[in-house]
């Protein structure tokens, strides 16, 4: 691959070698294994990897009307893997396309397209580089650069796998709104994540999350919790999980199968905040709505919650799960700028399970720099390279950094 | 007009030239007259044929405040040409400005931009033409290299018009949801369609539809059927049809002042589909929402049903209806790409009941290229040309063919 | 700022210099103050004017995390003043930023970026400027080229400060339809009204409107009132006024926290719409959604209300509120050409509190030529710079004006 990848001009070239390249990065809500941090995992081949823990390259899969054979049956690691470098042109457009080539440039220092004529050396390539030491988990993750990341974890999960300084836990909350706890178990619990190092809680609004009045009066008084931590609260929107009845069997829980479901209430939203304000206790908030439609009425509320010294205390969050592409990233940084203020936009987080989707940090930063050049001089904001680079080191470190020192 | 008409660069143009213009059209859901076809129609002149039955061209006349008497009054043949002449210039920015210009030059050879000063010169120059051999029904249709198509029928009609090969019924099934019928005996009849080519069962989900429970039922019995026949079923969603009373008695039906509803529910359509697959008969299926802002989640759905062997199960088709205009491609092919696979898009149908539409494949097929073209260099995608022309192959014919031959 | 300011190509800068720049300014919809006029009011300072009577800059302020004290608080004009300027190059990408720095422009002639370091420069500057007659507020006023504009009444007002000629009350509908009223009082006022050259009406329909039955029964009538009277009737749809409750408090109801609503039902406005033209009394209408995502599915409407001999007699308004933005303005243009005729778009109005955002209108002119030349180019339209000119000067002028005149 290029080194000017997705930077579209000498000056946005530019300020990606000067301001955005070498930031820290911080990964404030991701899947990542643990147990393979603590155990320094390592991988035995590529596809173990690369292609097996990778729900979203099993779905393109799917879509190209592979057999599950060679996605999660029968057929060896390599058998897999060829099959997919068979169809990979075919998913030119896709952004599963540019990481799998931005993974492979990256870690392996593969340049080529993964094709079926090239499958075997690459495959070989790379697991000769997998037997090595520079390849574990934890070298893997190192090469990234990561000031801080916090994987999520479920309330009563041991949390003796995180140092609580570059990787702490945060808070799944869902099963807090479906099942009986006591509320000073939970306290309890909440602390024992913020001595951790835990600044974020994350619950999961699926499609009819407010049919359930219970559940949101239960967030509300979660919300309050988490707002005297001065944790920030994660609410990702909308997506409609139970699609086809076959797949989920087949390919399980994170299968790929689940969709974005219709547009996401706004005013329920509205009201639910409105509710924890009320109550004494809104956290700052990043809203995640999966329907990319309604990233444009989610964005306005930046400006509907302010309070004094926070910069930002509601706000658009990057583009998530399906939406984490050119278009969808493109439109939430449309959406901030016009509804609200970009510079304190939150910027990136994987959710991903892989340790591979880090490049996907340097994917949004390319994106971001072509894009503020091209609106510096589309929209002749007439900023210094220096004035936009102040922007790309808030969206991309100091807005979330911010979140994780207390939120002021 | 230009031979690189919307083709922006001359790699568009070369992809245009080298793969895309000389593909033989698939138009699987259309409302062409088998009648016309039987008795090779003859136009007794331009606004017969091109003005006439074009409600798309009326609604414009009606939007720039034209009177009914030009339109459909009493006004000559050549009156209400000469208006639709009048007010053309004004009509830059909406498809049917395109599309008329389009069909004019391909059929016609008539280069000139209408308006009031030429209107009669390019009425006799067409009238002229349409008194020869060359320009009946058939002659006309012949031009456009139609390899498939597949006019819509209703379950009762007689279906001798059809010659099964390139003309093929397929089912429009809306009266089977509202009307009674003996489950045998729609077997028969759907047997004799099978008979004739037909392929694709359509059906209208309005604004409502989901406020019928008995027809979402009847609806997911009747997808069994299409599936054991091997057909696709075609989805066209939330059209609002009930809008002017006034122009409902005025201009019929067809009248062009239907509207695209609110935002059509993905989680029904889900269900839905989850029904027909649970019963054990979910058919191929292909989404047309209405409402622009629907195509992005809808177009998610390409990975939620997916299944061995057939490419693109479930998925997002062509920009419908109000939507097919260069604004609502190029979101269709961006959706589908960004969400899905593109090269697994099954391209474009014209849903028309005009035989000088078939343009519109034309049409979408130099956006096509051109999109191509500038997603390959702005998006670095690096493919040659050749790969290029197999993702425009597979677009305009090979995916639509493959559900002509069996969904396979 | 320079003078082709948004205009990206020569041929566009044309155009604006040619046909846009010195069109009259309509201006159907806004809250200028009436008092001020009568009483030519002198602004003491450029925080007066600029700042303290603008929610949208207070709203910057505050999602930036600027306290209170410096926005609505006890702080000193020119601490608010200097605050404001200090977060200013944050700003980017939001319209209130070029819309600071045209105001500054245009009317004072100050052509630096506010900041930190200039503000006590540009305060004096501006200041000693307002204190000149040149920079009153009717002074201000003048230098705009205002045709006609026409601030918001509510019925029972006192409307002695319109002058019935370029000020005309438009009517604030709404309490009409929360309130008591008798129908001869509200037709004796609405003949007031229209003695004082009101053309327009303006209901607001919040997120929970059509959960009041009476209310949408209600505005049938009015409707028919407003039909016979030859006004235009403006539907803003979908705010959701009720966020922050903290807020409400501090700020007052026009405090900036209000919010984009989820996507409003255009099948509830057909249906209204509907209504209306069944009780035979369908008045011209426009329609400003606040979620943007609404803004392809209401453009639809403009063909589906047609009536001899009015142009456009049902069409989306200008982007309305948040949405006014180039992202707003530009999405408005691409769907009202693509799913109508955007040569019959009413074109621009602020709906502003300040005279200031009079440059509003300069604003949109700029997009508006630079994407006609897009457009002109991209989509080859083949239209001459003559023809063009006739498009700006009907969205510009025309359009809105025949509204004025009658309708017709």
């Amino acid at each position: 691959m290029r080194s000017d990848f997705l930077l579209k001009t000498p000056e946005a070239n530019n300020l990606y070698e000067i301001y955005a390249k070498e930031l820290p990065i911080i990964d404030f809500h991701n899947h990542v294994s643990v147990t393979d941090i603590a155990e320094d995992r390592k991988f035995k081949n590529l596809t173990e990897l690369w292609l097996a823990s990778d729900p979203y390259k099993h779905r393109l899969m799917r879509i190209c009307g592979v057999p599950e054979h060679y996605i999660t049956g029968d057929a060896s690691d390599y058998e897999k893997f060829e099959k997919y470098c068979e169809i990979f042109p075919l998913l030119a457009g896709n952004p599963v396309y540019d990481w799998s080539r931005m993974e492979l440039s990256a870690i392996f220092g593969i340049a080529e397209m993964p094709c079926k004529e090239n499958a075997r050396q690459i495959y070989d390539a790379a697991g000769a580089l997998l037997a090595t030491p520079e390849y574990s988990n934890n070298a893997i993750l190192k090469r990234f650069g990561i000031h801080y990341q916090s994987p999520v974890a479920q309330l009563q999960d041991d949390l003796s796998g995180f140092d609580g300084v570059t990787v702490a836990p945060s808070l799944r909350g869902d099963n807090l709104l479906t099942e009986e706890w006591d509320m000073a178990e939970i306290c309890r619990r909440l602390d024992a994540f913020a001595e951790k190092g835990c600044r974020f809680a994350d619950h999961a609004l699926d499609a009819d999350f407010f049919s359930h009045k219970d559940r949101a009066e239960r967030l509300v008084k979660l919300g309050t919790e988490y707002a005297k931590r001065g944790w920030t609260l994660l609410l990702h929107m909308g997506a409609k999980r139970s699609t086809s009845p076959r797949l989920a069997k087949l390919a399980g829980p994170a299968g790929g199968y689940a969709a974005a479901g219709s547009s996401f209430s706004v005013n329920d939203i509205c009201d639910l905040l409105g509710a924890m304000e009320a109550a004494g206790g809104l956290p700052d908030t990043v809203l995640f709505p999966l329907n990319m439609a309604d990233q444009a009425a989610f964005s306005v509320l930046q400006g509907s919650y302010s309070q004094d010294g926070i910069a930002s205390k509601v706000q658009l969050g990057p583009a998530w799960w399906w939406c984490d592409h050119p278009m969808g990233i493109e439109n939430t940084l449309n959406c901030i700028a016009s509804f609200g203020v970009v510079s304190r936009f939150i910027g990136m987080t994987t959710d991903s399970r892989s340790i591979l989707s880090f490049v996907r940090h340097d994917y949004f930063r390319r994106l971001l720099c072509s894009w503020l050049d091209e609106q510096n001089k589309v929209r002749q904001w007439e900023l210094t390279p220096s004035q936009l680079g102040d922007m790309i080191r808030n969206i991309c470190f100091e807005n979330a950094n911010r979140k994780i020192l207390g939120g002021k």
